[in-house]
């Protein structure tokens, strides 16, 4: 099976030294693409901007913003059977990024317009055809109601809800809604242990379309 | 001699999840650190969000926003005889941080005002005295005339001006301005090499200040 992993974050800039992102370390997202070379599945791992080596025997695609993100997932996943999506992609960017540091101003404020970008998950999902796409969702408040309407609105065969405070840890819990079969009972552990569930359950949505 | 060092960046949230930031790796702050302390030197050493470990015997204190890195380094000054401030702070912060994770809107604009952060370096140097402070500058254009402004608004000793494409690599260059000696002949090399020049140059201008 080839599988398409997003990890890391994403980094809109404004200008060329500051940039809208968020904590992501890209944690997870490198232990499932480690978890599915080693259950001898083909890895593409499309990754944000993160400080760690690449699992021997994936494929890499680094990337910087959304929009390369989703250029690379849409090009790639062409070849993939499932996709994984557990990159932390900035749902906002600066509408007008200036090409040279801004200059600061000595008092007064900035005002940035920021534009939604394109949703990578949303976009797989409405051409996936018999293949898998798995979303991640990480929510604050209302968890169970953002992730049922993401699983809806993107198409997705299962939704990974992973807690706010887990960003950048060793160890998490995730709760996992799969399409028709609701939610499972949370699991917490490290995020190896967290990877070897994820791709049990992409293992199991794929022999589910299958059949 | 007591050096209060800053290193990273810093982080300043639009809501629970996202932020504005950039690429500072810490890794120049840390060297200098690390050199500090080799030459027998006590250091401080606040430090903004990074993935490294602190060189034995700094007393570090982390922190995540400018405001706090503002609070941190005004407490901590009064009893140092020296600053290099290495972190590449945010110079703007959302003016109304969310307490939870904002929601994606289907389409159109989020604005967003932000509003300039207190500067940190021009308060240590305004409040001086007789001790040493080295401020940093990132310029990507005009770099001269930049960093020859922040050096008399800021009243600092002298300027370390990098350059943006150093910023989480691990060579550099760096050009040193010092208050009524001028530019000096621009250094290339690794950061730990780049460090033992900014230290070089912290205890030159003690024994100056002291003289």
């Amino acid at each position: 099976m080839r599988i398409l992993i997003t990890a890391g974050p994403t980094r809109e800039h404004l200008d060329t030294v500051r940039f809208l992102s968020n904590s992501s370390s890209g944690r997870m997202g490198y232990a499932i693409a480690a978890e599915g070379i080693r259950r001898g599945h083909q890895v593409v791992l499309v990754s944000g901007p993160v400080d760690r080596p690449a699992p021997r025997g994936v494929l890499l695609e680094s990337v910087t913003s959304a929009a390369e993100m989703f250029d690379a997932c849409v090009r790639l996943f062409a070849d993939c059977d499932a996709a994984v999506m557990a990159a932390a992609v900035c749902d906002y960017a600066p509408a007008r990024p200036a090409d040279r540091k801004l200059e600061k101003k000595t008092d007064g404020p900035l005002i940035v317009e920021l534009h939604p970008t394109r949703d990578i998950c949303a976009h797989l999902g409405a051409g996936k055809g018999h293949r898998v796409v798995v979303g991640f969702a990480m929510e604050d408040h209302d968890h169970h109601a953002h992730a049922e309407a993401k699983l809806q609105r993107k198409r997705c065969d299962a939704i990974v809800m992973n807690d706010r405070t887990s960003a950048g840890r060793d160890e998490g819990t995730i709760e996992i809604l799969a399409a028709r079969r609701g939610w499972r009972t949370p699991v917490s552990g490290s995020k190896d242990a967290l990877a070897r569930v994820i791709v049990d359950l992409v293992e199991s949505l794929m022999s589910g379309a299958a059949g």
